[in-house]
C-alpha cells in the first residue's frame, strides 16, 4: 500500500507514530513560518503541518501545491494545540517530513466543498469531481450500506439471489421498451427489461421458492424531474405464501433497514385500504406523519362516510353543482390573514391543480365563525362542518369543490402543502404503512378498455373473481404498496398461478388469444406444468436510498445519472455510431 | 405460510409432529394397501404415506395425482421402517390425513431427475422445468453462495458497491458493442458496457478508493460453445496501491471463496511470469495440477533456457529446419504401445493443431532407448533429451517440431491431453496461481498495428516505459491473471493514471488525438484533475461458479442462458418489433 493509514482514522492514540497518508489537497493556509494543509480521502480529512524552520525546502514545496493535487505525505502524528472536536482526526496533525506529488490537478471548475459553487449542469459534466464532495460521496456510501443490509436480511431469510437476463423480449403492454438490434438475427430485437417480472414468476414455477435480486431495470419514457431511464429495484418473489406472509417478510426487511441504516425503530406498520387512502388522504400514498384528513361535506360513496349532505339546499350553486365538496381542518389556523388565504387560493388555482377557488371557514377564538360563504351558510351550518372535520375553536377549514377526481387530487396536494407550511412533515421522522386492496383494473377512457393497475399477472381477491365479468372495476386485487412518508417505496401482489384465470385476465384486458400467446406464451405454457401459489414485491431502490438520505431527489444516489433528456453529459452519450455498425445490425436511420 | 416446514428439514426428532408440506410430486408407488409418494421442493424430498385401510378416499385421490402436480399435504411425522441413510429426511415419512391439489401439471417433456432423459434443446426451451432438477438447482444455489461470500469478503475489506450505468457509449476499440437506439435523441445510440472499465477508473478519480460490483457485461461476438452475449463479472478497483497490494487482496478473496464455498485451503498462490508460462506450459493459463513441463531441445530464446541445441547436426531435416523442437516427458509411459503412439500422432495431426507428426523416445525398463528417429539419434543423444527433460528410466518423451507459436500451442494441448490420459488433472483438486509480467502490446499482422493485450488503460512497467518508442513488443505490463486449473478466472492491471502516458499509449495504438479525444476524452479530461495511482481486477463470475461446481460449462450456472445463436429459446427472443416502435426510434430495417 502507498499509505499506512487513511485520512479518517488517526486520533490522539496514534500520537508519536510515523505514518504515510495519501489523498487530495483540500485547502492550505500559510501562517508565518507554518503551512497547514488538509489532506482528504474517502475516509476523512487530516491536517498536515509543514514547518519553515525545521524544513524550509519542504515547506516551500508544500506552498506550491494546488487544490486537488494528489499527494503522499509521511511524518509523525502529533497532538494539535488547536483541537477541532467536529472531526474524528481533529485532535491530531501530521508533522510532515516527506512529500511526494502523485499527480497534479487543474483547478476544478467548482469547489470541492460541502456546499459547492457549481451549478447542476457543470457538476453533472464533471461528476467524478462532484462525487469527491462529501454529500455525494456519503449518498453513494449510504446506497452501498442499504444494499448490503438488504442482502443480509434476505440471505438470512433463505432468499436465493438469481440474475435474470438483461437481453429479453419486447412486450407492448406497459411502458415503452428500450430495444437492442440483434446482429446475429437481423431484423429482430432484444428488449431491456422494465422489470424481471415474468422471469421471477418462472423461477417460482422452477421451484426456486424464494428469489431476490438488486437489479437494473429500464423504461424508455419521457423523463420527468426525478425519473431515470435506468433504475434499480430490489426484486423479490416467494412461493407457497399468502399476502399476509409477504407483508410480514417485507415489513421485516423494512424494519431491519431502518434499524441498521438509520438506527430507527419504526414499530409495526399500519395498514390502510386503497379506498380509505383515497377517501381520507386523496391519494394512494398517504403521508401519515400528520392527520388533517380529507372529509367530504357531500355524501361520500364510501360506506363508512355516507352520512348527510352538509352543504346542499342553501342556494350556493358552486357546492350544489359539485360532484364532491371536500374539506380539511388546519389546526390552529383561524388567525390566517387575508393575504395568507389569498395565497392559498392562488396556489389551488395554478394550472397543475386547476381549481376555481378555495372556500374557508374560521372558528375564531371569540367563538364566532367567519367564512367566505357566510351569505349562504349560517354559524350553525359551519359548526356542523367543524364537527364533521373534528375541528376545534381556533381552527381553519379549507374547502374545495368540483369534479370528484380532480377535486380530491387538489385537496390531497393542498393537505400536503398545509403540512409543509405547518411543519408537520418533519425530516427525520418516518411513518411507513401498507396500502392494501387496490382495484385490479383501471378503465382507460382514451383507449376504451381496461388496464391492469399493477400488471396483468396480479391476482384478484378470490371472493371478487366472479365480478370480473359483471363489474370489472369493482374487483379488488391481492396487491399492496409500501408507502413511507407519502412516497411509494415498494409494491407487489399475489400472482395468478392458474392458467385459466390468467387467460380470463388477458381477455378482460382485451388481448386476443393470439396476442396473449405471442407475448406471454412462455409464461402461460409454464403455468401448464405445476405453477405454485406465489407472490412478490419490488422496492424502488434509488428512491429507498434517497428516502434514507433525507432527499427528494434520486439523482445524487446514483453514481452516474442521466439528465432529463436521457443524456449522460459526462461521457456525452447517446452518440452516433458508424455506418459499418449500422450495416452489421441491418438497420438504417430515417431521414430527418 | 401455506406450509409449516420445507421438504428438506424433517428428521426423526420431529416424529409425532403435525406438519404441512407443499411441493411437487416427484414419484409415487402403490404397494397393496399403501401409496408412497415423494414430495419435492427446493430444500429436499420427503416421503408421504397414504393408507387405503385408514382412509381409502384419500388414498384413491393420491393415486390419481400425476408427476409434477403441486400439492399441499398435512399429516403426522412418523419413523420409517425402511430408512434411507442418503437423505436428510430418510428416517421419516408423513402419514397424510389431508391433501390439497394446489395445481395440476401436464406430463413434463423430460424427467425431472438427477439424470434426465431430455436433450439440450428441449431442456433450454423448458428451462423452468430443467431448473427443478437437482444439478441445475444446485448450480444456481452455488452461484448465490459464491456471490454472497464475495460480497462478505469485499465488504469487510472496505470495498464500496457502486452501480455503474448500463446505457453507455459505443467505443470501437475492443469487441463489438450491443447498441440501443435512443428515441429521445434520434439517430444516436447508447451502447451496453463490455465492462465498467472506464467508470471504475472514474470512481477512483472521484476518490471512492475501493469499488466493487457484481455486474452484467455484454459482448456482441460470434458465440463459441461456452460464451454468452451477456455475462457477469466481479469487478473491482483500488486506489493508492501497487500491483503487490492487489495481488494480496484478491489472493485473499480467492482463499476466502475456496474456504467458504468448497471448504478447501488452497494455500499461498505461486506466481509465474508470462514468459515462463509460455516456455514451460506453452500458454498463459497453465494447469499446474501436474508438472510435465515443456522443454525445448533447440536453444530457447528465454534467458533461463538458452543452452545447447540437442537435436541439430544429425541430418534429421525436420528438426534441423524447425523453429522450435519441444518435448514433454510422460512419466512411466515407456510401455505405451504402437497403437497408443499412433493414436497420439493422429491427435496432433488434427486440423485444430495441424502438426505433421509426433516423435517419441522411450527409455525402456531394460535401459535401452527406442525412438522413432533412431536412425538419426543415438542412445547417447536420447539420453541427453531425457536428462534435459528430467526423465527417468520407464518414461516416454514426446516431441513436436515446427513453427514456434504453432508448435508450442500444439505441445501445450498435447500436455493437457496426456494429463487427462494419465489422470493427472484431478477433479476436486485445485491449483491456483498468478501469471504476471504480460507484454503490454500485441502486434496484429492483419491490421499492421499494435493492440493493447489487456486494454489501453493498462500501465507499462515503469522501467519499460522508454521501450514504448523503440521496441513496443518488449514492454511488459503491470498486469496479472488469476489462473485456476488451467482456466483464466480473473485478470487485471495497474492503470495509467498520468494523462501524458495515457496519450502516448493511445498514440502507440494508432489513435489520432481526435480519435482518442472522441472516444475517451471524458477519461483523459478526468485525468487532468488529480487521478490517484490505481489498479483493479475483474473475475469472470460465470466461469468462477462453474469451476467451483466442477463443470467446464458456464451455461448451467446461468439461470436463463442463451444458445449459440444468441437466442433465448424459452421466451423466443430476439423477436420482431412493431413498425410503430421502429418509427419512434427513427430507424428502419434494411431490405434483405
Amino acid at each position: 500500500m502507498l499509505r499506512t493509514h487513511t485520512c479518517g482514522e488517526l486520533t490522539i492514540k496514534d500520537a508519536g507514530k510515523k505514518v504515510t497518508l495519501c489523498g487530495w489537497l483540500q485547502r492550505s493556509r500559510d501562517l508565518g513560518g507554518m503551512t497547514f494543509t488538509d489532506i482528504r480521502d474517502r475516509y476523512g480529512i487530516t491536517q498536515l503541518v509543514f514547518n519553515m524552520d525545521s524544513n524550509a525546502a519542504l515547506c516551500e514545496q508544500a506552498r506550491k501545491l494546488g487544490r486537488e493535487f494528489v499527494i503522499s505525505v509521511s511524518g509523525i502524528v502529533a497532538e494539535r494545540s488547536n483541537k477541532n472536536a467536529k472531526m474524528v482526526t481533529g485532535d491530531i496533525e501530521i508533522n510532515v517530513d516527506q512529500l511526494e506529488v502523485l499527480n497534479t490537478s487543474l483547478l476544478p471548475p467548482f469547489t470541492i466543498e460541502e456546499n459547492t459553487d457549481g451549478g447542476d449542469e457543470i457538476r453533472m459534466k464533471y461528476r467524478y469531481l462532484d462525487i469527491r464532495r462529501n454529500p455525494v460521496k456519503e449518498s453513494l456510501l449510504l446506497r452501498a450500506k442499504v444494499a448490503a443490509e438488504t442482502r443480509n436480511y434476505l440471505y438470512n431469510e433463505n432468499f436465493c439471489e438469481i440474475e435474470t437476463p438483461v437481453l429479453i423480449k419486447s412486450t407492448p403492454e406497459g411502458a415503452r421498451d428500450f430495444v437492442v438490434p440483434s446482429r446475429m438475427n437481423q431484423g429482430e430485437f432484444y428488449a431491456l427489461p422494465q422489470s424481471p417480472q415474468t422471469f421471477k414468476q418462472l423461477l417460482m414455477v422452477a421451484g426456486m421458492d424464494r428469489y431476490y435480486q438488486i437489479v437494473k431495470c429500464f423504461r424508455d419514457e419521457d423523463l420527468r424531474a426525478d425519473r431515470q431511464p435506468e433504475f434499480t429495484q430490489i426484486d423479490c418473489e416467494m412461493s407457497f405464501v399468502e399476502q399476509e406472509d409477504i407483508l410480514n417478510t417485507f415489513e421485516g426487511l423494512t424494519k431491519h433497514l431502518f434499524k441498521n441504516v438509520k438506527g430507527v425503530d419504526i414499530g409495526e406498520l399500519p395498514r390502510m385500504s386503497f379506498a380509505d387512502a383515497m377517501t381520507y388522504y386523496g391519494n394512494d400514498k398517504p403521508d401519515i406523519r400528520f392527520e388533517m384528513k380529507l372529509r367530504s361535506l357531500t355524501p361520500d360513496p364510501s360506506p363508512k362516510e355516507r352520512g348527510e349532505n352538509l352543504v346542499s339546499g342553501k342556494n350556493f350553486k358552486i357546492f350544489d353543482d359539485a360532484e364532491l365538496v371536500v374539506a380539511i381542518c388546519a389546526r390552529g389556523c383561524a388567525e390566517y390573514t387575508r393575504k395568507q388565504l389569498d395565497e392559498l387560493t392562488e396556489w389551488v388555482k395554478r394550472p397543475q391543480l386547476g381549481m376555481t377557488g378555495l372556500i374557508y371557514s374560521r372558528w375564531n377564538s371569540d367563538g364566532t365563525y367567519k367564512s367566505s360563504v357566510d351569505k349562504f351558510y349560517s354559524a350553525e351550518d359551519q359548526q356542523k362542518w367543524f364537527e364533521h372535520c373534528g375541528g376545534q375553536q381556533g381552527d381553519l377549514i379549507l374547502i374545495l369543490a368540483g369534479e370528484k377526481n380532480k377535486t380530491r387530487k387538489a385537496m390531497s396536494e393542498l393537505r400536503l402543502e398545509m403540512g409543509n407550511r405547518l411543519g408537520l412533515r418533519k425530516a427525520g421522522e418516518y411513518k411507513a404503512l401498507w396500502v392494501l386492496d387496490f382495484p385490479l383494473l383501471e378503465y382507460s377512457d382514451e383507449q376504451k378498455r381496461w388496464f391492469a393497475m399493477h400488471h396483468p399477472f396480479t391476482s384478484p381477491k378470490p371472493e371478487d373473481i366472479a365480478l370480473l365479468e359483471t363489474d370489472p372495476g369493482a374487483v379488488r386485487a391481492n396487491a399492496y404498496d409500501l408507502v413511507i412518508n407519502g412516497t411509494e417505496i415498494g409494491g407487489g401482489s399475489i400472482r395468478i398461478h392458474n392458467k385459466d384465470l390468467q387467460k380470463k385476465m388477458f381477455s378482460v384486458l382485451g388481448f386476443t388469444d393470439e396476442d396473449a400467446q405471442n407475448q406471454f406464451g412462455f409464461l402461460m405454457n409454464a403455468f401448464e406444468y405445476g405453477a405454485p401459489p406465489h407472490g412478490g414485491i419490488a422496492f424502488g431502490f434509488d428512491r429507498l436510498c434517497a428516502m434514507f438520505g433525507g432527499s427528494d431527489s434520486i439523482r445524487d444516489y446514483i453514481a452516474f445519472p442521466k439528465n432529463n433528456a436521457g443524456r449522460d453529459v459526462m461521457i456525452d452519450s447517446p452518440s452516433k455510431i458508424s455506418e459499418e455498425q449500422l450495416k452489421e445490425l441491418g438497420i438504417k436511420l430515417n431521414e430527418k
